[in-house]
């Protein structure tokens, strides 16, 4: 159709900026970009003043820009981001990203991801999905999707996350989506993806330590039950949160209902955090993210 | 209206019972009710398979009952309970539960109380709010009802809480709720009021321990706030939860935003937990609630 | 795990009877199912006061009942319905109802029911796929389900559903679900599955007539849109509402994104229907259902 | 606490403003900020694509703004706005606005927005409640403010809204906010207050037009009510759409049930509205909104 056609301009760079605040940052990148003959889309900026930050997500046009593309960001570094401080990301809409899938034997949010790969809304490419279980492998077979399974025990972690880099350097991924994969990745794994890996894990209200979450959530007749996405970092689920959502449950929920409405929450909110990194409307900072609307 | 008036019967009793559960339990209730010439209006029975346990709230039109007011708990108690080991509580639609509001300096909870008291939905008497400090008796004043102020320090807090019994009992009050009163009560004054003291708190995907949670919220950027309403135990917040609700929050909200909108939550969340309370729609059984639809 | 074997008994039968309200119903009720030996898990009724209509759902363990399975429906007939006028339906907890998924070109209901199917929670046979498009075939032949193309034109719509009548005797079919299928069904063809099409439509705040309400929702600056899932009647979108749902939108979501977000929705409103169906849940009565917890 | 005065700067600008799209907006903006020693905290851009407009919120400290505050506007008009021929408005922080609260005989809208006013939180002034009905004084006077008698009859619509538009400018209110005000203004009245009257009004899915929608919603069996709040035009409850919010329901809610659910939204949605308004956060275009987050 004509009409969403226009929707949105055939081709933008996005730049995501966050430096120490000073007078004159906004006016500095949109100048940087007017002079090169861009037309800016979207601009969100926000300060954060207990800490005096700065959090900038800018699109613009490319179609009629001065600087080729492979020149913009070095041209960027140096005009802009050395003076004042910057770090920055940039990208452009018609790349997509190269992503692994992490899954063990859940199927669910690997079976949601791929229809949101399939149906086309999503702006990725996903050559390979990576497990400790070969449970999986006729949902990517199905697929057309390379699976690699790689066993994890006590003794061989170290040996199976070289593995894992082997394949995911193979497949040239940039960005590790854990689907309920039952493993804790080490410090040294995570240090090569730093923001480049997205996890999912319930979140209760109490939270519930151990390893029947959902039994103790039970017992203790929560009404609420919720889920995080967030990315991963050495410490176990405490890195930078990107999206949470919860669902109402009842006493008349059986522990089994509890999983199923976990589920489909666990999809729901990984999918929706994927689907912001991939629109490159995540910046991190220290511990937070600053998501752009 | 009349089409509103006929749609609950003039007068009804409400029976909630739980008992170690065998085949027969509904059928004896509801032989009880028959035979007495009740016409139930509504029941809802759960069983709880993995603690064998029977939960049942029934309620019947009792114009033409044939025991009277008076004698139905005692009839009951004789021909049922005692068989079946039940515990159950008899309530009648008509009456008013008598209430007593806790406070210290915040408003938000009380006011909402108030409004839903005078706009009338709610069937309850407040005779008295009861405050550790003085600063809300303007607003008790404007609504005519008694406000007791007894401060609480270090050393007097079990004389504090005998003047509250005084007070309490003076006003035939049945039902504690703390609307956000910032003392906490001690597990003798509690044992005097089980499952009839109402409190709420606000809750954290995850958890922050401490006492400034909403900056350690927004310092880990988290997504959503929460609060739970619960009754209140000699084991801090981790009473019977009652009611649960969460709100969405974003970078760009400053701690005041969160304090705010965690405000907001809690209102509802508590006065949501009162009206349930006060429709007898809550059994509580060990650390749980059964909440009837 | 054992621990969840225990929660739901073996094997157990359902009642959903509603008729006109008098004394001594869920005493009749009960006393029927006591009598043969059942043990009554879970009983909700309830009492519409302006229609002086009564509605039930009974669920009792049959292991130790003493009526064989196919008589339990007659004697229940002429022991009761007759007797109290009542509409009653009968299920057992292990039967899993035949279901047919209609399709066109939009694949994301049939995703998500497809892997609710194959994931274990739902109750159901899905033996066949019936689509007025070729689009869909290769979901459904990965799946190793059947799929009956039969075109719809202007000109053969009755041959067209004769054609769709065969194919769902011939597999049996009970239960029609519609996932975003395109062509409207005959007031003919769906008195065949009365109370057992289940459809879905997007649904706005304020209601869009017309061919592209997405498009008019966007226009509007709606905050909200919506989707409701019903049984189909013979008046268009107008049959008992079984679920709805909603979810946020801003100026910023271009018609792109309230189309993704709408099918999200639809897929999570849809199969939650479907669940309800399955697990009995629904009685319909005039135009309104309702929903047992 | 000193951790939260430093959240926000102690007195900014804010300037909202539309045009048609081109190159160099942004910059043109910020570059009139900055070389007058503006330090901007806050910039929310956004390009319709399809209309090729462009809006924008930019809020800046003018603690060292070297144009003082009444001519800022000025200087913007002549050097900015005809330029680019921008639709402006301009703000500032410690303004407050003066509102009227119209209000019937219905107080839980009224009653929330009071509370809002003294928990200090909205920065606005209510000089003045207006009323076709004398129900609601009383809470008027507990509050200390004005409340003005003006009953609306069928033939004296006209001198009523004359009435009305003396208090109003008696009062100097910038602001009209209809809190289930029960009259229709006429086009005349409203159009002295463009985009400065915000109402409230109910909305079902489906949408059910007459005097009784919740005894419509009741019957058709709906699962959810919502409410919408917008800017009030000629054409009654189609204005620019603020804020919706929607509450779940169920077959047992009863007519009354609705209604009190349906309260409980109105004055949540009509206070976030207003809220907004307040923060300068709405900008109208045509007949949409855009809030800024």
């Amino acid at each position: 159709m004509s009409a969403m056609k226009r929707q949105t301009p055939s081709r933008t760079a996005v730049l995501l900026i966050h430096c120490p605040d000073q007078k004159g940052l906004v006016l500095a990148v949109t100048d940087f970009i007017y002079k090169n003959n861009g037309n800016v889309v979207y601009l969100d900026q926000h300060v954060d003043p207990e800490r005096r930050l700065f959090f900038m997500r800018i699109e613009w046009d490319v179609a009629d820009f001065t600087i080729p593309d492979d020149k913009i960001g070095e041209t960027f570094g140096i005009l802009m981001a050395r003076k004042y401080r910057m770090k920055w990301q940039l990208y452009f809409s018609d790349e997509k990203p190269r992503m692994a899938v992490y899954v063990s034997s859940l199927s669910h949010c690997l079976v949601d991801i791929l229809h949101r790969m399939h149906s086309g809304g999503w702006k990725a490419e996903l050559p390979v999905i990576i497990s400790d279980q070969p449970d999986l492998e006729p949902v990517a077979r199905k697929s057309g999707i390379a699976f690699s399974c790689i066993p994890v025990t006590a003794g061989n972690k170290r040996e199976a996350e070289k593995a894992q880099l082997r394949v995911l350097r193979a497949h040239r991924v940039e960005l590790v989506v854990l689907a309920r994969y039952m493993q804790i990745l080490s410090p040294e794994f995570i240090s090569q993806y730093p923001s480049r890996i997205i996890g999912i894990h319930h979140s209760f209200l109490p939270a519930f330590p151990g390893a029947k979450p959902y039994h103790s959530a039970h017992e203790r007749g929560v009404k609420i039950i919720g889920a995080t996405s967030h990315y991963v970092t050495g410490e176990l689920d405490a890195g930078p949160i990107i999206e949470q959502d919860v669902t109402r449950i009842s006493h008349a929920d059986t522990v089994d209902d509890l999983v199923r409405k976990g589920h489909d929450l666990e999809k729901r909110v990984l999918s929706a955090a994927v689907w912001l990194h991939l629109q490159r409307k995540i910046l991190t900072c220290g511990n937070r993210t600053v998501i752009f609307s």
